[in-house]
């Protein structure tokens, strides 16, 4: 399954929610030479108010502009020479927009701006909720605090890479501890009254808590165990040898660029372009870019590569070009986000009626390869169930029993019923028991991802909730009369765009996910669409 | 002869030499959400100051950093659509680091530093310096008038390119008028008592005038005008038809990147991609970016842009890596960035002894097609002198009367001696005299440059100067000792390298042109031995 690193404007994960600066925004002394602290606002006068807003807003803008360019063209394109510089420019670009956030002036703005709804538009009505909740992820914490994580987190994210190339949990075990020690203290400063790692759910993922996780998973949970186990007993697998063998790599990557057309993205606002660890993010409504990988003996990991970071690229193409200004740019959550990747990729990518249109688009490269294969061969071949060892190589169904394994080790450890030393042995144990699957060591087990290095607790669950969501849209589409295998096997997915578009993209970060939900499918998010999904979509493939 | 863009920090032209967001550095009341405006220092505590220098220099560092970078990967990367949020986004950094910049607080605080000499290190005794410099560009110029030149700029940029495309000077001359007029207005703010002209001359390379320039010219033109005249008496040219053919594009980018190696950039600090015109710059001596441009029927275009573009490469790595992350970052002027991209490109790249280095990169790709050409031939064929009507496409002898006709054009229309309605005759006019060649309209003649249209009076001067800069080094190496010839044969440039780095790369700002010119060559700048080595080398190439 396709893998990315694509993060919600604003909840740019533990590193990025405490930044380092807040000495000044905390009204400590502040040096001369540091452009920060606006001038006092003339208190309650709503047109200077207004302006004020519009000005943060510009700001921050051209910020979220750099960093977001930075970052984008960073790994993919430039030299290893550059990343500590880009680093140092990039932290105290942030430095400066967080202090703008989260100074007493900023503060004030806002409040005084939040008791005015009969004066804002809908749009500022959005802004002031965001910003304020932009600043409160920020402001309590203190800088020392912040500091010291990023610090920690810079450096376990290199000793974790040592350690998953020596297969050496030992080396990596004490920074997994002090990791999730700080950061239940950095919650506690954000939130004394809340569950440490509940606030961190939240930060990605507005409104969810473990109580929401829980009852999510555990209906995921009743579905896929019993489905992957019946399918591992009857023994019998679809052929995967038809889309095996060697591919031209450039060739492939004409292959990609096809793929952009056939999801509908247009060649005029996209940059495409080659990296290690594929992700895709968008300066603004008019330009996205996707980082993919292409592997000469897998073609299809470019395919459904593609089509995932092709559906972020969607989502942040169609947000409401009127906010490419203001803090409502981008996606909503982490959730929603993957919502609209695994949409592309799963629902369209991987359903029988599509097999023929990305068929016809590899074969036009290969021809010799698989001109002969048929779009049933197809279907089956990149549907195949397998318990599986590593999170990025999973199928579509054993996907999110990937994903709970992570929550529930996350959870244990921020409850404190387990330590960093008795990870590997737990999660070895999950392994085998949810997805029949013996691990053989660290690195292809409790090693294999980057996330927890790096800070990101509370991250994993919003990959499955997002093909939950999703489930939940497709579902609705055909509710409202969509003929959705009619709609794929013409190829023109247009109207699947469209609605996507004007229920969910169009909004950007002006309602939270649950709302958009709601008003989407007219009821509140239900896991069971998914797992009804699941369910009918593999009995059928595997005759069960 | 290869082109770009390449400006020295600090000076980026009239556009950006007055930005638009004067009104809050010039003391008007501010928004709030607007970061700006330091604190004011405590008077006269020195460790407090350097600390505040340190920190404003951090603040420049990454907005420069974001803005090189985004300028950089724009017009070789960004789609079009891209174009204008990118302009947006970068209008409002530099607002910031302007802001920053003309601050009140800030100057105060530069004056202070300014009397501490015997406290700060040489390196902050220099920072002040080009940090006051660059300040008083920016500071005495009203708001509105920067906006109102930022808007004509555009707007003109616009107009001139369809007057170029339509050989149609009447719709560009009013804009050309408007555009000296308030380049001239501009300039009396910030020195009412200076002469205009001399004020943009200044900007682009800091201790020129007119004077200077004019004593520069008159050695040169009484050079260079005989020697092609005799040339052109003499009737004889060399073969061109030797380098000529048409050479497989990716094959080109091959040798593009064999060029990098010969010229002794390090791959793992650059990132080398295409664009319309060529371009080179540096985020940081870490890491620079070459945008050049391939032609199928060109191949020496390829050769000479490249090494052309490497020179400024090569400067920018070499400047001292502790000025990475304070304002002696960079190339101190334009006309000594010309010097070290055409001290590559000509005094290397067109001598007799490395030709057969550059020919033996082109014959690895182009076996078939160059595998027979004698150096000899090569030599001739890439310095055959040429009255010509376009300035990119001149060779090494004429370019500098090219220019010549520019600056003696830009003289007249600041001193009101011509109108833009006169110059097409004039530069026709000139032309013909100069350089024996009849322009048959105004797209190959006085509309053929975008310079005048960005508002960048005074820069084209600093092309020629470059280059008797370079000559002027050249000669220097050898009254030292170098084997000139020797060194180029053997291919190896290091020695070249390293001298220009010691002398010139590491200063990066700190110094001047002059003081490095005096200090690397132990006496004062002077145009004879550009002349000398002009009048030396086609003497000979033409037998006269």
């Amino acid at each position: 399954m396709a893998e990315d690193n694509v993060t919600p404007e604003g909840t740019t994960g533990a590193a990025g929610a405490v930044p380092s600066f807040l000495a000044q925004a905390a009204g400590q002394q502040q040096l001369p030479g540091t452009p920060s602290r606006p001038a006092p606002a003339a208190l309650g006068n709503p047109r200077q108010d207004i302006a004020a807003l519009d000005n943060l807003e510009r700001h921050l803008f051209a910020h979220r502009y750099a960093e977001i360019g930075l970052s984008c063209y960073g790994p993919s394109i430039d030299p290893e020479a550059a990343t500590p510089d880009r680093g140092e420019a990039m932290a105290i670009l942030e430095e400066e927009d967080k202090a703008l956030l989260c100074s007493e002036e900023t503060g004030n703005l806002l409040e005084r701006l939040s008791t005015m709804d009969d004066l804002l538009t809908d749009t500022q009505i959005a802004q002031v909720k965001i910003l304020k909740r932009d600043r409160s992820q920020l402001v309590d914490v203190p800088a020392e605090m912040t500091s010291e994580f990023t610090r920690l987190t810079t450096e376990s994210d290199a000793v974790w890479r040592k350690a998953k190339a020596d297969n050496d949990w030992k080396s990596f075990e004490p920074y997994l501890d002090r990791i999730v020690s700080q950061m239940t203290k950095i919650a506690n400063f954000r939130n004394p009254h809340a569950d440490p790692y509940d606030v961190w759910l939240d930060d990605f993922e507005h409104g969810t808590d473990r109580a929401f996780y829980n009852n999510f998973f555990n209906q995921v949970k009743d579905t896929v165990v019993p489905l992957l186990a019946k399918i591992q007993q009857k023994g019998w697998q679809p052929d995967h040898s038809v889309v095996e063998g060697r591919f031209d790599v450039a060739r492939q990557w004409e292959l990609a660029h096809d793929l952009m057309d056939l999801e509908g993205l247009d060649r005029k606002t996209m940059f495409l372009t080659s990296t290690e660890h594929p992700y895709s993010d968008a300066l603004t409504t008019n330009y996205a870019i996707i980082a993919a990988h292409v592997f000469e003996d897998d073609v299809t990991s470019n395919v459904f590569t593609m089509l995932h970071e092709g559906g972020h690229a969607l989502y942040e193409l169609g947000v409401d070009p009127s906010f490419n200004y203001t803090s409502l740019k981008g996606g909503t959550s982490s959730g929603m986000h993957e919502a609209q990747s695994r949409f592309f990729e799963n629902y369209v990518g991987r359903s029988r009626a599509f097999a023929p249109h990305l068929l016809g688009a590899m074969a036009n490269h290969f021809r010799g390869q698989l001109g002969r294969v048929t779009a049933n061969q197809f279907y089956q071949a990149i549907n195949r169930v397998e318990g599986s060892l590593v999170r990025v190589d999973a199928d579509e169904l054993t996907y999110p029993l990937h994903i709970l394994i992570r929550y529930e080790i996350e959870q244990m450890l921020f409850s404190g019923q387990c330590k960093a030393a008795d990870v590997p042995q737990i999660w070895n144990e999950k392994y085998e028991s949810y997805l029949g699957v013996k691990v053989p060591d660290d690195a292809h087990g409790a090693l294999q991802d980057t996330h927890w290095a790096d800070g990101l607790f509370g991250y994993f669950p919003t990959y499955a909730l997002g093909g939950a969501f999703g489930a939940q849209l497709r579902h609705q589409m055909i509710a409202e009369g969509m003929d959705w295998d009619a709609t794929l096997a013409s190829g023109d997915l247009s109207p699947i765009r469209e609605w996507l578009r004007s229920r969910i993209w169009h909004y950007g970060r002006s309602l939270d996910a649950p709302e958009l939900m709601e008003k989407a499918c007219g009821e509140p998010f239900s896991p069971s669409y998914y797992t009804e999904y699941l369910t009918q979509k593999f009995s059928a493939l595997y005759n069960l």
